[in-house]
C-alpha cells in the first residue's frame, strides 16, 4: 500500500492522477495549509522539506513530483505513463517535468511563497508584481516550443500531461489569460472533461472545503 | 556525437562530468555569459530557454540537469552513473536531483538572477540578502538528511555525486562556510582529487579565462 500526502490544489495533485491511473493500491494524507500543518513536527518525519507531494513506499518516502511521476510510470508500466523503454523519449519527459518544477512552479511560488527568498514585504510585493509576466513568459515557451500536441510529448499521452493539467489551472490566479494560450487551453479542457480527472479532483475536495 | 553547450562554473558541470566518465563521443562548446550570448538568436535556436547546459543528440536537443544526468546514465550504462535498474533508487536519485535543481540552485540563483523574479533593485538586494540562510538550509537537510554517506545514494557513487560537488562549490560565494557542513566536505574534497574531476574542470578553464 502506497501512501499520497498531499494538499489540494497543489503539484500533489499531478502524482495523484498518476497513481489513480495505474491502478496503484494507494490512500491519501490530506496536509492542511491553512493550519501550517507541513511545518508540523509529526509531518517532518514524512517529509523533511515540510512539502508535498510525499509517497511513502514499503522501501521508504519519496519526493519532488518529477521523480515521483516517473516512479509510479515504471512501477506501472501498463499505464503508460511515459515513454520508459525510450531513453530518448524519457529524458523528453523529465525535462518537460523538472521546467515545470524548477521555472514554472518557482515563477508561480513568488505569488504565495516569497518568504522563501524574502524577508522584506516590500520585496514580497515586488515579487508578486512580476508573477504575471514570469508565468506568461514561461507558459509561451510551452505553447510555441515544447507543447507538441495532442499531447504534451506528441501522439503519446504521459504523466507530463497530468503535470501541465495541473499547473495551467493557476494561471488565472496569477493573472494570466490562459486564452493567449490555445493549445494549453484546449489540453486543459481536454482533460477537464477526462472522468477520471474529475474523479480525483472530487475525491480532494472535502479536504479542501 | 553529442554537443554540450555550457558556461564555465555552472551546473552544466554535472552533465560533463558525466559524459566524459561514461566515456561518451562528445565536444563541448562554451556559452559566454559575459557577452549574454545565452541570450543571442543563435544559442536561441539551440536552446529557447536561454540557459545551460543543452545536449544536442542525434534525435534533438536535451536540457535540464537532472534529465539529462538520467540519460547519460541510461544511454551509457556501463558508466555506473545510476540505479538504473532499480526504480526506488533511481526516484532516489531523481529526487535529490529534483531538490538541486527546483530548491537548491533556485536559491543560489536570487544572488546572481534575480530579474528572474523581480524588476525592483531594492528588491533584488533583499533576495541577496537572504541567500545565506537559504542555502545553509538546503545543505543543513543534506548533511542530517539527503547525503547518505560516502556518496549521496549510499555505497554506489551516481551522477547525484557530480551534481552535489558541482553546486556545493558555490557555498562559499554565497557567503556560507562549508565546514559547518563535515560530510558534503569531506564529499567535495574526495571529488577534488579524482583525476577525472580535475580533467574536465580544465577543459572548462580556457573558457572562462
Amino acid at each position: 500500500m502506497l501512501t499520497l500526502y498531499y494538499a489540494p490544489g497543489t503539484c500533489a495533485l499531478a502524482t495523484h492522477f498518476s497513481l489513480e491511473r495505474a491502478g496503484a493500491d494507494y490512500r491519501t494524507v490530506a496536509v492542511d495549509f491553512r493550519r501550517n500543518e507541513q511545518r508540523s513536527p509529526d509531518y517532518l518525519k514524512v517529509n523533511p522539506k515540510g512539502r508535498v507531494p510525499a509517497l511513502v513506499t514499503e522501501r521508504g518516502t519519496l519526493t519532488e513530483t518529477p521523480a515521483l511521476l516517473m516512479y509510479v510510470a515504471q512501477r506501472y508500466p501498463k499505464a503508460n505513463l511515459g515513454p520508459i523503454d525510450d531513453p530518448f523519449e524519457l529524458a523528453r519527459m523529465n525535462e518537460f517535468n523538472a521546467y515545470m518544477c524548477a521555472t514554472v512552479h518557482v515563477a508561480h511560488a513568488h505569488k504565495g511563497r516569497g518568504y522563501r527568498w524574502v524577508d522584506d514585504p516590500a520585496a514580497m510585493e515586488a515579487m508578486k508584481q512580476k508573477v504575471p509576466q514570469t508565468m506568461s513568459e514561461c507558459f509561451t515557451l510551452i505553447e510555441e516550443r515544447f507543447f507538441k500536441g495532442p499531447w504534451v510529448l506528441g501522439e503519446k499521452f504521459s504523466a507530463s500531461d497530468y503535470y501541465l493539467f495541473t499547473i495551467s489551472r493557476w494561471l488565472e490566479g496569477d493573472g494570466v489569460d490562459v486564452a493567449r494560450f490555445p493549445k494549453v487551453l484546449d489540453h486543459r479542457q481536454r482533460l477537464a472533461r477526462d472522468e477520471l480527472v474529475q474523479r480525483v479532483i472530487e475525491a480532494q475536495r472535502p479536504a479542501a472545503a
